[in-house]
Order: C-alpha cells, then sequence, then structure tokens
C-alpha cells in the first residue's frame, strides 16, 4: 500500500503547492487564524474526511480510521504566520501587509493535506487510525499546542510524529536527534528598585544602575558554575533600561532577557539561582527586586526508538538521501507538549533554495517547494514504523 | 559711608522686592533672555549708571567710578530661570507655563540692582570703581559667564565676588569655604560597539550588554582605587540603553553619566583613566568603545585672602549673625570661570524660608525675600575689604 | 574458541586476584614504576608470551599471534599508582606508606595478564593479533600513553580498546558513551603585575588584588558568553595568592586553575580567550600578565562504530547485564591519545563494593574483585567485534 | 620667661642629640619598652622632676607645677621602636638586631625631656602646670594611648599637644591641620565559607573563590557609591588566600584588608556596608561569610582653636619659618585617643635630612636632628597660647 500513497503524493504536488501558496498570500497572525481554519476546513469537507474544529481556539482535528486494525497515530502541522513584512518579489507574495509566513507552517499546512488526501485514497489497506493534528499560534507563547492537547487532540492517540520545513538545511536531507532536539524558552523581566537621587550625590541613593551592571555581570555565573557543564543552558539579557537624565540616579532599573535550557531540571534551577543572586544584589544595596519570569515552551524531547526510526531507517523513506543526527538547537517549538504526552519524534526536512538563502524570519525566508512530498512521506515513515512496532 | 550706604539699601527693599517678583513673573530660559536684559538695562538707564550691553549675549556689564581712587571690583548676579512648571501659590507666580525661576536668580539681579542704586547715591566718597556684571545663562553648560569673560567683561577689574541666595540655609547666615567650593561637573556618553545576533547563541555575538554591564563595576573603581582618597570625585552612570528585544542580543549599549571634581587634575585623570578602562573591555571582548567626554564647568575655586573676609570677619556685615564655613558642595556653577581669572570669592547668604522648605530646582522653590539686603550688603562686604587690602 | 577463553577467564580468577593483591601492596608512583614494570615482564616470561620493554619509558607492549589471520587490535591497561596513603583494612593493604592504588590500575594490570594468559591458551584458534600495553603513568600528565605512542606502541595496531574499573557503578554494568567520553583536562597559572604600595594609598599603586578579582568574575563569562552552549566547558580557578600584610597592596598576585572541555576545537578558543579577558583587564589597569597554559591530556573521543559494540552489543558479553550509554565524565584519562591515533573505545566497567562506596582516589578507595573477569571478557569483546568486522 | 626657655633649649641640644642617639641604639618593640621606660624615669630622678610611672603599661607621667596659676597641659611623646633592621651606617645605629627606631620616637623622647629641663630651670616663673606624657607602644594598636587614659594620664589636664618628627618635611617647617589631620586606621578579615569539591564539577560546590573575586570587585564601591564623596575613605584588600590545588574548588576564601577614614560616622557606615555587600554575596551563593573587624586607631582630630595657635601663630616660634596648613594624611595616631578626651593640637615638625629621604618605616629612616629644639619649643607654643587663653 505506502508505495502507491508515495506515488500518490507525488501526483498531488501541484495541489500542495497550490495550497500552499494560498496560505502564504493569505497569512494570518498566531491566535487570530480565523481564514485560515475555515480554509482547511473546506479541504476537508471536501475530502470527506471527519473533522472536529474549534480545538483549543481553531485547532482541528481530522481523522482517518483504516481498513486494518492498528495503532493510533497523530501527525500535526502548525498554521501561524508572523508580524513581518515579505520582501520576496514571487507571484504568491503575502497579500496582507506586515504579516507573513517566514517560516513555513504554510509549507506544513500543505503537506500535511497532501498526506491526508493520499492515504484517504488507500484507507481501506491502512493499519490502525492517522490522525491529523492542525495546530494555529506556534509562534507565541503559551502556543496552541497545549490548549489544543487540554481540548483532547491527543485523545486516543498512541504517537504523535511532526516535522518542520527547514530553510537552512539542502532538499532531500531529513535531520533530528534523540532526547532534546529543541531548547525551552523563557522569558523574564527583572526590575531593581533602588531610590533615585542626584547624580552627584551617589551615597544618598541606591543606585539601581549599579545593581543592574552587578546583576548583568553575576547573572553569567549561572551557566558557568552552578548548572552541570554537560547540561546546555544560555542567560542571555536582551534589553536594559535605566535612566533619562544622565546626572540623575533613576529609581528603578530593567533588564530583560531570555534563558534556553535542553533538560527539563535545568529550568527550575536557573529561576532558583536567579532568585539567590537578584536576593543577594538586593540585600547588598538594602534595595528590592522583582522577578517575573515567564515559562515559554518547554524542549523538544525526541523519543528514543521513534527518533530511531528516523535516523536509522531514515534512508528507507522515498527521496530522502539522507538522515542526519545533528546537535540540538537552541530555538524553541511548542510541538514539546506533544512529546511530554505520548512516544513520538519531531525532526527537520530540508527546504533550502539554492542561491536564496535566508534564516526563519527573515523577510526573504523561502522554502524550496519540492521539499513538501518528501516532507509529507517522511511524515507517514514515523506512522508505518510505528504500526510495524 | 558704608553705614549710608547699608541703611539706603534697607530703604530699597519695597524696590528690590518689586524687581524681583516682576522679573520671577517673567522668567526667560537661558540663552534666551532678551526681555530681562532690556529690563535690567531700562534700570540702570533710571539711574543713570553707565552699562555696556551685549557683552557675549545678552550680559551687561555697569560701572560705577567712585569719587576716590582704589582698585576695581566685581559683584556679578546671573538672571536665567529654568524649563520648570511653578507650583508655588502667590501673587508673583511665573506667568510663563513651563519656565520658572527656580533657582533664585530673580533675587540675585535684584539684589545687584539694589546695590547699583544705594552705591550710586555716595558715588563720590566711593574709593575705587564698582562693576556690575549681570550674566546670562548659568543654568546651561556652557554657561554665561565664558563669552562675558572672553567679550571684556573681567578688563581691568581687580577681583569679583560673587553670592547664591540658599534656599536650605537659614535667613542672616552666609556660607563659604576656601579653596573648591562647588564642583566641577562634565558629562559624557559611552557607547560599547559589540555585535548583535541571537539571544540563544551567545558565543557569536560580541554581547555590548555584558560589556555595559562590566563598565558599570568596573568605573566605580576610578573614584576608589585610582583617585588621591583626599581628592573628592563621583561618576555616576544616570542612563543605560540597550536592546529593544529581550530574546536578541544587539549591536551597541549606550552609558550616559557625570563626573563630578572638585580639584583641577582629578578631571583629566578621570578621563585618561576612563579610557583605559573602557578600552581594558574593549580588548577583552575584541569589541570597541567610543567616550565622548564633554567638559562643563570647573570647580568654583574660592581664593584664601577674599574668601577669609567672609569666614573672618563676616559678622561685621549687618544683619549677617553668622558666616558659616561649610564642605564644599558637589553642585556646579559657572561663577568658576571668573574666579580662574581674578581673585574673589562665591559665598551662599541663606534665605530660607520656614515651613516651605524645597530644594532648588523643585517646582515649589522659594526664597524668603528678607535674604535680599543681606546678600546686598554681603556682595559690598567684599568690594570694602579689598579696597582696604 | 570464545566459550573457551571465557571459562579459562573464570578459572584463572584467583590468579587474577593474587597478581592484583600483590600489585596493591606493592604501589609505585606515576614514572617512578620499576619494579612493577619488572613483575609484568616476569608474568609474561613465566607464560612465554613475547613483549618489548622499556617502550616510553617504563611500558611494555607483549603480543600474541593468532593462529588466523585478521587484524591487530590493542588492549590496554595503565599500572601507576598515587600518593595517597591507604586507609583500608585488609590483608593486601599498601605496604608503602604514602603511595596507594586508589584508581584501580592493580586491577587492570591483573586483568589485562588473565586476558592474555587466557588467550594464549587458545592461540592456534585465535583470528588477528592481540596487543597487551602495559602503560606506566597515567595519573600525572604529560602521562605515560604519549611516550609509548611515540615509541611505536601502535605499530602494526588496527584499534585499540580500553577500560577502567569504576567503583561508582555496580558490578556487572558497563558503560560508555559515543564521542566524547572524558574531558580535556588543562592546567594554567595567571599572574598579575602591578605596583604595589601602602594599603592607604591605592592611587600609588596598580592594584593586583582588584585585577585578579576582576578575572574571577569575568573568567567566567568565557563559559556562558563566548564558547557555544552546546559544547560542555568549564574553567575552574582553585588557588589564589595575593600579598602577605593586609595593610600593603601587594606587586603581583596570582590565579591556579583548571580547564575542562569534551570537544578538542574548545581548547584553544578558550586560551584565546583567556587571553583577550587578562589582557583587557591588564589594559585597563596599565598593568601586566602572564598566562602560562600547559594543555593536558586532551578529551577520550570513542570511536562511533566501536563503541557501537559496546552499548548495542554489550550484553553479549558473559557477565554483563546492562550497557549502558551515560553522559561523559568531566575527569581525564591519557586513553585519549590512543583515540587519537586509532579507532576504539573506552568504558567502565562496574566495580562498586556494596556498603563500601568511596570514590576513585579516596584512601579508602577499593573494588570489588569480582570485576575483573567481566573486565577481562568485555576487553575481549571489542577484539572479537573488530575481527567479524 | 619664654625667651629664656628658648634659650635654655638651644643651650640643651647636646644632651638632646644624645638622649636621642642613646634610645636609637637601644630601640624596644612596643609593649616591651622595659629598658626605655626605665632610662626615661632615671633622667627624671636626675632633674628632679615629681612623676608616676608604670601608667599603663611602661608608661610614665611627670609634672612640673609652675610658680603661678594657670592651666594644666599635657604634652606627649611616644617612645616605642619597630621590628625593621636598621641599614644606616651612622655611629649610632641600633645595637638591637631586627629593631630599629624607624619612625623618630627616640626623638620626641629627647625632645620632651629637652622642654622638660629647659621649663624646669625657669618653674617659678611658670603660668599653670606642665604635664610629660611618655607613651608607649604606639605602633601596635591598640597601643599605649589608650591605657594610659585610662589609668589617669589626664587627670586634671586641660588641653594636650603632641608632635611627630616628620623626615618628609623641610626642617623649620611645622605642618597641620584643623579637624581630620591623621587616619582612623582599621583591619578586617573575611571568610567566604562555601562548599568545595573537584574542580570540574562546579556546580556541585559553593565556589568560595568567585565570592571572594566578587567582593573584591564590589567592595569597591562602598567608596565610590555609598560614602559621601566629601568624606574620604579607604578600603584596601591586602592578603587573598584561597585553595591549595589548582584543580580542587577550596571550602573557604580569606580577605585580609585595611579601612581608612578621616570623619569617625565614616567608620560604622563602612562596617554597615561592608555586612551588607558580604551579605548580599553569601546569599547569592546560599553560602556563609565572616567579618572581623577590628576597630584600631580613631582619626586624629584637631581641635580648630588649639590648631589655631600653630596655623595662624606658629611663625611665632623661634626657628620656625613655615606653619603650613597641610591636606589630611591617610597615615594612623593614637595621639587621637587624647584629643577624644581633652582640646589640643596635633603637628608635624620638619626633620628631613638632604640628600638622605627615607620614608618612616623605611631601614634608612633617619632624621635631622636639628629639628629637636625646633619641635621643642613648637610643642611649648601650644602650652603658652592655652595660658593665654
Amino acid at each position: 500500500m505506502w508505495e502507491k500513497v508515495y506515488q500518490k503524493i507525488d501526483e498531488l504536488y501541484d495541489k500542495m503547492v497550490e495550497d500552499r501558496r494560498y496560505l502564504h498570500q493569505h497569512p494570518e497572525l498566531s491566535f487570530k487564524e480565523k481564514e485560515t481554519s475555515k480554509y482547511i476546513r473546506q479541504r476537508y469537507d471536501e475530502l470527506g474526511i471527519p473533522y472536529k474544529s474549534n480545538i483549543g481556539g481553531y485547532g482541528i482535528v481530522a481523522r482517518i480510521d483504516g481498513g486494518k486494525p492498528g495503532k493510533t497515530v497523530a501527525l500535526r502541522a502548525d498554521f501561524d504566520a508572523l508580524p513581518i513584512h515579505e520582501e520576496n518579489d514571487v507571484p504568491y507574495k503575502s497579500k496582507v501587509d506586515g504579516v507573513m509566513h517566514a517560516c513555513g507552517h504554510d509549507g506544513h499546512t500543505a503537506t500535511l493535506l497532501g498526506v491526508a488526501e493520499a492515504v484517504n485514497s488507500y484507507k481501506d489497506e491502512l493499519e490502525g487510525t492517522m490522525v491529523f493534528i492542525h495546530q494555529p499560534a506556534e509562534e507565541y507563547a503559551p502556543g496552541g499546542a497545549k490548549p489544543m492537547i487540554e481540548d483532547g487532540a491527543l485523545e486516543g492517540v498512541d504517537a504523535v510524529f511532526g516535522t518542520h520545513l527547514w530553510a537552512n538545511t539542502e532538499l532531500n536531507v531529513i535531520e533530528t536527534t534523540r532526547g532534546p532536539f529543541m531548547a525551552g524558552t523563557d522569558r523574564f523581566e527583572i526590575v531593581f528598585k533602588g531610590k533615585g537621587g542626584h547624580g552627584a550625590m551617589p551615597h544618598q541613593t541606591k543606585d539601581p544602575v549599579v545593581m543592574a551592571g552587578q546583576a548583568i555581570v553575576e547573572l553569567q555565573q549561572l551557566v558557568s558554575r552552578r548548572i552541570d557543564p554537560l547540561l546546555p543552558a544560555v542567560l542571555t539579557i536582551g534589553v536594559v533600561e535605566a535612566g533619562e537624565a544622565f546626572n540623575v540616579i533613576p529609581d528603578t532599573a530593567t533588564l530583560k532577557g531570555t534563558v534556553r535550557f535542553l533538560d527539563i531540571p535545568v529550568q527550575d534551577q536557573i529561576i532558583e539561582e536567579m532568585h539567590k543572586v537578584l536576593k543577594g544584589i538586593a540585600v547588598s544595596y538594602g534595595a528590592e527586586y522583582e522577578l517575573d519570569y515567564f515559562k515559554g515552551y518547554p524542549p523538544v524531547v525526541n523519543h528514543d526508538e521513534e527518533t530511531g526510526y528516523y535516523l536509522n531507517e531514515g534512508s528507507e523513506i522515498p527521496g530522502v538521501k539522507e538522515a542526519r543526527e545533528i546537535p540540538p538547537v537552541m530555538g524553541g517549538e511548542d510541538f514539546a507538549y506533544y512529546l511530554e504526552e505520548r512516544p513520538g519524534s519531531f525532526f527537520f526536512t530540508g527546504a533550502q533554495i539554492e542561491g536564496h538563502e535566508y534564516p526563519h524570519h527573515h523577510p526573504k525566508f523561502d522554502i524550496d517547494e519540492r521539499a513538501l512530498p518528501t516532507a509529507a512521506k517522511a511524515l507517514l515513515h514515523g506512522y508505518k514504523k510505528y504500526q510495524a512496532k
């Protein structure tokens, strides 16, 4: 059966491109993907595949029950766009000023629709049940995955697979790694509350600028001294805001930053150590601090066996010339939540356009559409292997 | 003669108050004191005292040649106001929204006009020549003193005296000190030029936020380690500006601050050491820095002998119950420039209003007008002593 | 054949224990293992196995040429002891005051002698050539591995395997990992050369104590800011030496420390960044610094395929109930040098004594001798698999 | 009478030199000045001047009751030596290896004996009572002044004067200043108690080396940020002791240093702020700190009026060509304790040897003995003025 499905996918190439380009021209921001959701529903209606909508927001969960018994395995695609103004000069350029599919989610959706149509043609021969999770709001924490799961998207599901079209990786290559694959990505804001005053009389103040300087320097020691050196972690301060006049010591100073980590226990350890460092500084100056720490997506932790399907046997996938193990990536993904609930794996599908290489989230980002059928077959690979388990 | 002059000053009290209140109601910002200058000229016209105008801007230099031979001694009053919206509820409240005589320069001018009128009445008996320097733009560096001097305000002048009505000091007290009395006040701006990038990949950047933190901490060592502990100095950073997004390492970080010092050699020493510290940080990160250092007013360094007139014999001044030696003040004054050129002294005349005590530059700042005749007589004290020298 | 060899190893258990205990009672320090070397040579003489001695010092290389063609594979055991005074109360306690086999090298040697005797009994059936590397001076950089290799120990060798009896791991378990398994371990010494003076007059000095403080803080940023967060690294300062009198600023301050890393390029990167940081501090104080950086053992980087023999097929080894993949260990080993030259793998063999759990290098360190035959069979596993390659 | 006394002093020059040289050859360390004390007592016995001995240790208090009524005024000289090996090649070189009058206390004693003898000759004409305080142990805190005062040395005394022969000031010059003249000099020891461990596993430790680095840097902010910039203060760390092995993180780190200040309130402020900074660091690392702070001599705070005798009328002293006001000196003196109890003044008497200029406490330190009669007359100046008060 799978050979026929693969062939069907190849035949659906133009349709997948058409879907992708339509979505690319009509991007919608996270949590506002009303029309995108409607478009996907219409496509399932056309295909006659049953689905539930409004799952955790604009989420859609479709399913194909195979003619043969087997496991229930979900495949996921996200469908939100970004607040970026497209600078590509292409016929399918975004029609919405300042909003752009600059991360390939249009391609993810088109791929999953292609999979659904191809599999649906041979559903009698299918072992098990294939679930299609179309997820909104991946780009903006707290994201769309969590509410979809809470709303039942994984009910009855035994395993879950997902892919990201990856503009930095050449066509026909898939990449992943066992264990932590993408980082936990948190956000924090620190405010030191000192006591301002005249710049010439520092002894009458509690100088929050010096506290901020101290904190910038000392917080770097968390990673180098307090976290297991084998567990990657990053703490970056991207923004410092303090004072308005060169000769006035302000009352407060604000630091904003991000924390990245691959191993879940590192997160709470960093939060605890941040509090210790900041409290220490506050004590030292007789001042106060506030730490607002927003936990973002957890790390994407790939399951060993399921990721092994791709690393060890990925070259069985038609069109895939290499399945490559890569070091983890410090960016984040809310696919993490699915993998906290179910076995599965997340991987990259190479979609680099030779000679037009822009990173994700760049106004000139684009993908080579020939990656769509490869991504489709690669998603099916996880399903197929899982049935044989 | 002086007794008669003192009495005349007392008689002129109402007129001095009138002048002061008129000016208070019609404040003008530094370098824009067109009408104030005109008002002063009219008063000298009324008094029949000769003057030169447009000295270094809106500056005015009047003079009374005494009937007897003697030294030429200048008395100075500044006349600009501040960009502050008055919050006092008084009949003579500022009529200009957002502009206010919140530092007492209205009183300085009224005082000096009173002195001129009183002395003029007895000019035949006067030994020497009395010069009246009405100076604009004290509040805003580079100030009005420097251009007035460059334009000849001190030509032929042997010594110079000035006073500041001081809202923190009780009536009938004068305060000053030998040597450094008010601070040199400089401004600086530091820019670290690193290399920005993704907050999750600090190793690919040269993080200017960390450089800024390092600099904030390390610059504090200038004062504590590199400047003679007997020579007061302050280095304050009032403003930090870095970054826009919490998860992006910016390209640059900016620090703005002020340096204060009482001893002139400290200034160049601090500049030299700042460059060393900042260069060290830049070297350490393979990055670059810029230091724009703007020298403001130098310290007001009182001359020993002339200041001795006030500290040792100040109680001879009618109405002065105490002449108090105080520690230097870390604020600045462009009277400093006169004292770089001529012997003389600058002192505070107490003008505190009991029960309405607001600092200089406060929207509710006000002075007790009874301080005006005291200030007038105290200014004359320096003149008188200098003739006897 | 291998079944017979395994059985022979079991039969040799008492002899292995005897060898181990003899060596344990007669420990010798690194580079001074004259008698140990002699003992090993005598044992090979008894067995009639040919060897070369004085290889890179006290090193010995024995070999058994099998009766059948095949690869040449080396097995390595180190034989030096440590300057530690044994505190165990055992019949085989060290007879040398202050010297002790506190790291299990006595067991390594006994194991390898057991392997040699067992294999020698069936050498006609053996495919390939088995080489036995008995190495001195593992405990003290620059170590014994490097000179043995330079003296030809690996000539004609196709692959190399080694094990460490591991007191923290339970019996019958082997542990290793693909790629970096043990850390590169370097040593450094930093001297800041300032200018001393009276503690009350810091401005006349260049205070090396403050430079040292600055360096301690700033060097921590290397790991957190300048090294790829995915590449583990540690920079620790273990010793600070500065000054003799509380009220005198000294001329110099000294820091001594260690650097650990798993990925070879990290080493030169850290050295380069250390120079930048230290130069920056020196520039900042108009002072000088010296950095003496001693490169120690490189990381032990296990080869993928050979390590796969253990991780994937380790349970084929008689007596091994689990082959466990563990995170790398930040300690060092000069087995690293063999793996820089030849394919191979290094692994731990569990030797924990229940209820007597002391870390390596502890005066009460001991191993469960039942680990010796397991280690012997596990060493042979690599040889065996390599022949089948 | 005073003219006769001055002349007598000149006549006693050789005797003063003889006393000084005898003492120089027989130096004794602080608190061990048994023979020196005996020598002084013998001299008073010869002169027939009554005294009390064993005052607060080896202290001696002699007195001359004048024939005329008047105030009781004390003059003080210290008599201990230093643990320094003399390197001068002079006939009167120290006969005690490793002990030397390297601070001029031999001269102080000889001067005061000269004063006593000269005044004694004319005691009938003397107004008031002259008290001679010969004090041990000035060089070593807690010093000899405090116990002498506690033992009654100042009983009945109205005022007190003292001088220090000063090798950095030319002959015939006296120097002092009103208010704080010499610094308060304290000693401290900080211990950070962290948790040691392997240098490769910092996350399992609480690294006291990093705490120490942090403290060195942050303590510098006390002076620059938390103390009034007009109040001189120094905090110097002279000693850092941490760790023994380059690759082991120690349990503790120790910092030893000194604090200097001129204004008494600064002392407690610094102690309070040190605790804040150190507690902050301890909090930040979940560790502990100890601060042992030993208050040494307080600042020598000269009384205004009595110091005015010297600054304003010092040129009346025969042989004094200049009375110079100098900035305070950051060294300490336990004369401070007398001035806490009684009005008085402490001043320097120039004793520089041209062409042989070594600082106090140097093995080649020496004084120009011609300073002795000048110092004697200068001491009498305070007495004389005080009677006229």
